[in-house]
């Protein structure tokens, strides 16, 4: 994937919105959907960007998602909520959840809300820092299809159920964690095999359950035989890949099993005709509930630097936090546009060319 | 270290408090300690159980501890509350605070709290515990002293910073996750010098923040250079390292920025005369205003069930569920006795000509 072409962000995210309306997504709705996905590409998350366009749209094409968003509430205590998204765009659903949560937040001190009968969210770091952009700390979790497998296990049984946890700071980027609870997604996978190297061990094991290096296995495993798949975090057992285990499991807990949603196996993936019920989890805390907002931003911006100004690594110039990487190649890309690999670039005005909108990218 | 006694459960703990209650501890608060240092060597999570017991005892007597419990609401509101620990025995604060949030939990549905100057709390799991014994979802999270260097860095200013979750099911153990953010604890490379093995690379880091495989390196660098560490879960950067790491600051954001408690390299040290101000973070949720319980209950069997029937890895005979090995060894142990290492059997007979109380398990 070698040739790129750099496109302009308001243009990328004029064309998303066109698409989707066309389909039959509200205006607003078409926005927030297309913010999302635009915004992963500006933070470098390619995967989770308008690279995926084309699937959001088959799937509105095929009425299997709904278009123009329904959410049920179906139960609220002042501090907790239980959605059901109704099979509605997972951007859409989740910016509302969460526009909900922060509210109630900001009331009462705190709210955790579970969402089932969702779709795919996108970045779940974008959740997250709607809160962190009202000086708020925000939680985001999503789980999703099945391509890991639990420790000692070779059947994937679960999703890379990411975690993000969003915090604000006095004079800095906020903290963004932002992490699938596996060692890496899939593509990372398909990247080794492209280049023809070696996975390191402890990534993923093949239809046996065998941690191997080979990419091929792999993903020999994954899409033809339905077994084997990529480790949690932490990898081997001996390195603590039952942490990651634990942390993808309790993902499932909070998306699913406390909404309703389906776990894990039983999760549809974008391919499947049938809804995905995929199951969302958010959290808004407010910080002057604890203590003076103003305080907690100056201590974390201590204790952010304090750790960005120890010693590096011999070798190493650098020390990040959170979120930073993806901060700064944010604000690098709103300067000079969004590089788009030619194959993402196709996607798209193949997807001009089906819902019948213009392409001038 | 091959020696070892079988000891009384009940009769160790009433040792425990009989040398907290010789030292001023409340009867009450001494019972509470004992239970939680018990319940970890019930749990086999030796490193946190009477092992510890001399360590407080030190610092009980030497006055750098409260004696008698002294807990102070700082701010409250319905879902949230922020205390004051007061220098007090970290794990009667760590209940007190988790009691507290239960209650609150249950008349309004989830409540996070937080809390500054307090001390070592031992076995996370066991406050996370206390709400899924009440049919709700528990938290617990700790900072401590620093002991983990941050990607790319070489000096430890993280502690190995435990999270714990605690999810209730039907008919089977609790769901418990109960994990340092660390990929091992620093007696885990003790363990790999002694036996003269090489540590698995991406575990820890010498002085120069240099990837090794030398246990005497690190211990070295840990002990006597103070540069160097363990590694974030992960381990190595091309492994994810830096999700173990942000794993580990969003737990020093929680115990200690929103508390106001000292955060990674501020963090005292049981060696330290100065307080500790340890920060902890305990959150409960009520599942029922969510969903009923016994739905909850019985989908969370099903789906661990769904994990621990599925097809094995090749050699492999069993999948675990978080907790559940813990859950085994305490049912062992309450029939047959707590097997203590002849070293911490010495530690105890110790503490009892130390503090003046008869010994004689």
């Amino acid at each position: 994937m070698s040739k790129e072409r750099i496109v302009d962000i308001l243009e990328l995210k004029e064309f998303c919105i066109s698409a989707f309306s066309k389909l039959g997504v509200p205006k607003e709705e078409a926005e927030i959907t297309s913010d999302v996905l635009v915004r992963a590409d500006l933070r470098g998350i390619e995967s989770h960007g308008v690279a995926r366009l084309s699937r959001y749209i088959r799937r509105l094409k095929l009425n299997q998602m709904r278009a123009a968003a329904k959410l049920t509430v179906v139960k609220e205590t002042p501090s907790t909520l239980l959605v059901d998204g109704e099979n509605s765009l997972g951007q859409v659903v989740s910016y509302r959840v969460m526009e909900k949560c922060i509210a109630k937040a900001q009331s009462n001190g705190t709210c955790l809300a579970t969402v089932k009968n969702s779709n795919h969210f996108g970045i779940a770091g974008y959740y997250a820092m709607m809160a962190s952009d009202k000086n708020m700390m925000g939680i985001s979790s999503t789980n999703a299809w099945p391509l890991v497998v639990p420790t000692f296990g070779r059947e994937p049984l679960l999703g890379t159920n990411p975690i993000s946890v969003a915090v604000p700071v006095a004079r800095q980027p906020p903290f963004v964690l932002d992490m699938a609870t596996s060692v890496v997604p899939i593509g990372k996978i398909e990247v080794y095999n492209r280049r023809g190297e070696p996975v390191p061990l402890g990534m993923a094991v093949d239809g046996k359950g065998r941690p191997t290096t080979s990419a091929k296995d792999i993903l020999r495993a994954v899409y033809d035989l339905k077994k084997g798949g990529l480790m949690p975090l932490g990898g081997l057992e001996e390195t603590a890949g039952y942490k990651g285990y634990g942390l993808a499991v309790l993902v499932d807990i909070l998306c699913a099993i406390l909404s309703g949603a389906s776990y894990g196996p039983n999760v549809g993936n974008p391919q499947d005709p049938k809804p995905s019920d995929i199951g969302h989890f958010f959290g808004a805390v407010d910080i002057e509930s604890f203590r003076p907002l103003n305080e907690f931003k100056e201590y974390m911006g201590k204790m952010t630097d304090s750790l960005r100004n120890s010693e590096k690594a011999e070798g190493q110039s650098r020390i990040y936090l959170a979120g930073e990487k993806e901060h700064e190649m944010e604000e690098e890309r709103r300067k000079n546009g969004i590089p788009l690999y030619y194959k993402v670039y196709e996607s798209l005005a193949e997807v001009a060319r089906d819902v019948g909108v213009e392409f001038n990218l």
